[in-house]
């Protein structure tokens, strides 16, 4: 089987780029498996080489495959890209991010070539997963569901919105998370209305929602989730917007399948929120791609353009925000495959579950 | 006292640019106490205005303190950032980061305008910590000595990396800290030769180099402190190359005075550790200022031009890696003052205190 390299090199190719150049973290992860970072440059035809800093340059030489290694500093650095990209007969080289400062040097340096953004190239093989990315994610899932567990156990009238992540993180980095997909959030009470509040020491109330948003990383792979619980028993209102957001993220998740567009799913949670009368509240896209990073391609929302593909992965996560009175979001991470769609995270949503 | 957006308002007209643009995260809430992000419109003569997604508009209402709140989407972005500039006579506007796309699209609609990256404006405020923020990384700092102290009391022969992050973690979060300053690392045997490491599952073994580097994260300000533990008595060259990285770092630390370069610092501890015969395995420099972002200025580095002044806060960090065998880093996180500097981290780090 081709390396991803190889097949990147192939896709290059055949956009009609002379070279590319991968700048960011992640993708010189996925196609060198290295976590040193670096600038990693394909040309027609010289052998790949991975251009690092001296920093990480023993982990590159250890780690990374499929390509030659060597050192920069970052005074060399423009130096060094243009050597590796041997000059000759290049007219477009593209980039999977490029920064202004860097644009700008380069292209003084290679004044008739043309330099392009293309991150599409390496993300439209990063939302595909293998079967062994399969395996990571599914495992990245079950200790998210771990921690979700502890969150069930701990979140009682009067605890710290620190101190329930605390219980999560513990949780599940004890079962084997090398990390959290991303920093926490714990909103309860009014701050639930915030889709990205963070974490305070604010205490919990009985009556009050508290949503929680986290995530495991394993091996390098990430996952998403989050849960809406209610302290003590739940007013009719707060019934109501459980269960249209309930409605809303089960609804769509029928609709994750291959052929169908990131706008379609997204559209049909905006239509059960909508006809519940909450619709000005649901005020985020409906999801996200997950894998190597917790948001990548696809996109979930009103203007992606994106059509799903059997193993694509990504979160499903409508949401209703009320300003001063606050708000649910039910989340899970989703496999697209040849038939229906896997959530991969599996903890229970059902009203009566989230009753603590 | 002026505000914060008052003083940055008054430097950006001493370096006669007509508007400022506010783009990152840190520097929102630095000036509007908002953890909303956006992007934020300083102009000579209108309010300044905070143009936020709709996604955190309710959190940016409630906590942003001087300048309007406008919503936007991203659709309509550029626009709006146009609209709210004003034209009439800007000639230059700077920004305090600025993407290759919106440079683009701005330079297309304002084609007679010159867009400036000026980070070192908002930069040169942020890296003087009043004495507010000083309590906080005070706090911060406290909250990452509790995370050693958790660790020494955990490591022993057979635990694993992602048990001692566990840990320490859980220590924080439990006093208190609401985030990690960012993602652990923990290396350990020959793991421990590279300086950004990560966590795995690996087994700690007896005779081994561990390093730690972490940090708690407190009402949004980070610290950052690195111990390198050894399981069981330290062989003859593990003592001489931990003892090397600790003189260097004493050494350093009592270089670290208002009016000094941060070059300075560096070639410090750079002679320490060259007159012990390791100079080729200190790779990296010495230290980075710290606050609402674990990496900030002033930077301590063979290259810095950075004169340290009273109310920096930055990292001290020797280090020797050794390829195939380990590697020793001895970091703490320095408040720079009238006299002295001030160890904010005061986790003992003499050789006896590092054997576990």
């Amino acid at each position: 089987m081709d390396s991803r390299i190889d097949r990147l090199s192939q896709l290059v190719r055949d956009k009609g780029l002379d070279a590319y150049v991968v700048m960011r973290d992640p993708n010189v992860f996925y196609l060198t498996g290295s976590i040193s970072g670096g600038r990693l440059i394909l040309t027609r035809n010289e052998e790949p080489t991975l251009l690092v800093g001296r920093l990480n340059l023993a982990c590159a030489q250890d780690q990374a495959k499929g390509c030659g290694v060597k050192p920069y500093t970052r005074k060399e650095q423009i130096d060094l890209i243009v050597t590796e990209l041997g000059g000759g007969d290049l007219e477009i080289i593209g980039f999977d991010e490029i920064s202004l400062s860097m644009y700008n040097d380069l292209s003084g340096r290679m004044p008739d070539v043309e330099l392009r953004t293309a991150p599409e190239i390496i993300g439209s093989m990063r939302r595909v997963k293998d079967a062994g990315e399969i395996d990571l994610m599914k495992r990245a899932a079950e200790l998210a569901d771990i921690g979700m567990d502890a969150i069930n156990d701990c979140i009682v009238d009067g605890i710290r919105e620190n101190e329930v992540a605390a219980e999560a993180a513990y949780a599940m980095r004890r079962e084997g998370a090398d990390s959290l997909a991303f920093p926490f959030i714990v909103v309860s009470g009014p701050r639930s209305a915030y889709p990205h509040g963070g974490v305070t020491d604010r205490k919990i109330k009985r009556g009050e929602f508290v949503t929680i948003d986290m995530g495991a990383g394993y091996k390098e792979y990430k996952t998403d989730i989050t849960r809406t619980f209610i302290v003590g028993s739940p007013t009719e209102r707060q019934v109501e917007i459980y269960e249209t957001v309930l409605s809303a993220n089960l609804s769509a998740l029928r609709k994750i399948r291959k052929g169908v567009s990131g706008a379609e799913v997204h559209a049909d949670a905006e239509r059960v929120i909508g006809e519940a009368g909450y619709g000005e509240y649901f005020i985020h896209g409906l999801g996200h791609g997950v894998g190597l990073e917790v948001h990548e391609g696809p996109s979930l929302g009103k203007t992606s353009e994106d059509i799903l593909e059997v193993g694509n992965v990504v979160t499903n996560e409508p949401g209703i925000y009320i300003p001063g009175y606050g708000g649910v979001r039910i989340e899970d991470t989703v496999l697209v495959t040849t038939s229906d769609p896997v959530c991969l995270t599996e903890t229970p949503k059902d009203l009566d579950a989230m009753r603590v």
